[in-house]
């Protein structure tokens, strides 16, 4: 039996990930879930699963999450409470496998103390490798860590690379739905509404990530991800637009020949193999129906209209702080974006300032990332303010 | 570096075996090269790659070969002659591995050979396994030996399943180009010419493996191979057609997953993948072009037209020499078409005849198929006879 545990149980990786392991015959003891408010699902989940403990970390839940604990005289899971016990307790415990499902930039710390405690991480949290993608990778290797990746791309290229040599490999090509304004006009990109760019063809996501999706910064973002996790320079990484969403990766070998993971958009699929690794144990769904497919195209994706793309391959061959910039800066843009303060295409502009002002370290600790943090908010808020007034 | 012998070395994949070779940076030392007749090609190969060996088995080829060689006092190259001699020097000749790129039921011997004499066999030759594919994998079990696939199909489904376990495969999809009658109503089939069946739209073949792929037949020979192959039961190997070619097989795992192999249609490939498993050896060729290609599509074969697939399958199932029979008696019939004798439908009606009629043995021994290459022979000729007289 496998113990393992949950960060951002209460989220959609987290609850797919819980889902799976009660699907899985016992398979995995669920050592402990780690959220941050959200008490409700939460208490529904010590109620399924028995965690040993439970890590929340706003106060308020906390305290709800105790009187419903303290109600049911079954329940022998322990509560942990607050960011820095919660971290601290993760760190010492001892699982075979802590699953990082925290969305967004506060996701770099429990990745660090994951990793600093010396525990296997399966990784959904993509923003712990765009800020600080040097430190993780240099803290995993140290540890003789591996970092399993769940996001469906970064799964596919795994599966396509298990059992050969990374020095066999020619590129790696990530493929990207191309969002919803891959047949749009460029000169129709300043009138993008923010429910036009809520509209994805494939995935179901949050408002952040399908916004990232409609830039394709999320595929800027899984470049810098593939560069840490899979040891290739960035002019092995190709992106290929293919808006159906079947072929979720591939990899081109020296000989040419290509290998691609396939199936139905399901995270499911690559939450399930992060977990059961090396095996791809059973999920009870059904097979990709090839029949049932219309046709699978391909493009190149337009730089000119995603500039993002090209704003995360300019970050990656700056190094250092770049990347880190590049992810907060879009961070807040794509908020003033979703609150109507800025359009669509003041995304990549600020963001490309953001990262020209910075002050840019070559090899920042995670003080200096942190520090970042504060400026580049500042600096947006400040700019966007500028220019609005 | 690794020490070859290469049968069947003047035919289409020798010659590209070779080429392989040449290009190779000295990987590989051409112990032996054996070839039916093709003096002139073998010659060549001589000058060439200066094999210790060449294997030849007719005596005028095996004289004209003598003269050419005695005229060149540089050329160290020992001629071995006839087919006894020829088979009993490739089962002792040590190298590192053989590979059989004879075509036909010929090749079977000679696998028989490699695999007794205890050499690792990079296999071509489709018929090996398809007249006796019971006693070739047990001889190979036996002794120990790997049987690399050169079809690219079984090239496919192996390099998916690198670092997998066979208990981790929900089934094994070989796609099929679909032959020039994809879309030609059945209403048409009964006049279907000699000439319209030659026309295939993928691949450059020889006439009798071109009109396999029209017939589908081809389709079967490698379900029964990839059965073989790959330990896995008939009701886990399925057909999609898939027209353009581009995908050379998958592998779809307990967890719906699906690895596939991609790339432009070039043999080179997959015999250069079996002369250097497990690497990925570098190949001087282009990358697939993913924004050239049009659409890649996926259909269901369609059985009633292409009976030979579900002759394949309910031979598989019957088992013992009802494989052989198939691949037998579509020898003959294919030719009967080429000559103008039979309809391009009466072919699988003529297999299904034979398999019908023919004395079924559940674990044939050698001679037992060698016996029934005969009386199937007899069979369909005088069946033949009858029906046109």
């Amino acid at each position: 039996m496998k113990s393992i545990g949950i960060l951002g149980s209460t989220g959609s990786i987290g609850t797919q990930a819980l889902e799976i392991i009660k699907n899985s015959n016992q398979n995995f003891l669920v050592d402990y879930l780690y959220s941050n408010s959200n008490y409700k699902i939460l208490y529904e989940q010590i109620l399924d699963f028995s965690p040993n403990y439970v890590c929340i970390n706003d106060k308020e839940s906390y305290m709800m999450l105790s009187d419903l604990i303290n109600a049911n005289h079954n329940i022998k899971t322990q509560v942990i409470f607050g960011v820095e016990d919660s971290l601290d307790f993760i760190s010492d415990r001892n699982v075979d496998l802590a699953l990082n499902a925290i969305v967004g930039v506060d996701g770099l710390k429990p990745t660090m103390h994951i990793i600093n405690g010396n525990k296997n991480l399966a990784l959904a949290n993509k923003e712990s490798l765009v800020l600080a993608g040097e430190i993780v990778m240099n803290n995993a290797k140290k540890n003789q860590l591996k970092i399993f990746p769940v996001d469906s791309e970064h799964s596919a290229i795994w599966q396509c690379l298990k059992g050969e040599k990374e020095k066999d490999i020619n590129k790696i090509i990530l493929t990207a739905s191309g969002g919803p304004f891959r047949k749009l006009n460029y000169k129709n990109f300043s009138n993008i509404t923010v429910q036009d760019a809520l509209n994805h063809p494939n995935w179901e996501m949050g408002n952040k990530i399908t916004i990232d999706s409609a830039t394709m910064m999320n595929k800027g973002f899984e470049v810098i991800e593939t560069y840490w996790l899979f040891g290739v320079g960035s002019d092995k990484i190709d992106i290929v637009v293919h808006p159906q969403s079947i072929i979720h990766s591939m990899v081109e070998f020296n000989d040419k020949s290509i290998k691609a993971q396939i199936g139905t958009p399901d995270m499911k699929v690559p939450i399930n193999y992060a977990l059961n690794y090396p095996n791809h144990t059973l999920l009870d769904m059904p097979s990709l129906d090839f029949s049932s497919i219309d046709k699978l195209t391909f493009e190149k994706p337009d730089l000119i209209k995603f500039k993002c793309i090209d704003l995360a391959y300019q970050a990656l061959e700056n190094s250092g702080t770049s990347t880190a910039v590049l992810n907060i800066s879009n961070d807040i843009a794509v908020n003033l974006f979703l609150s109507n303060k800025i359009k669509f295409i003041d995304i990549p502009i600020i963001i490309e300032k953001a990262i020209e002002k910075h002050h840019h370290i070559s090899s920042p600790t995670l003080d200096d990332i942190y520090h970042l943090m504060e400026w580049t908010k500042e600096y947006v808020i400040k700019e966007v303010n500028y220019v609005h007034n």
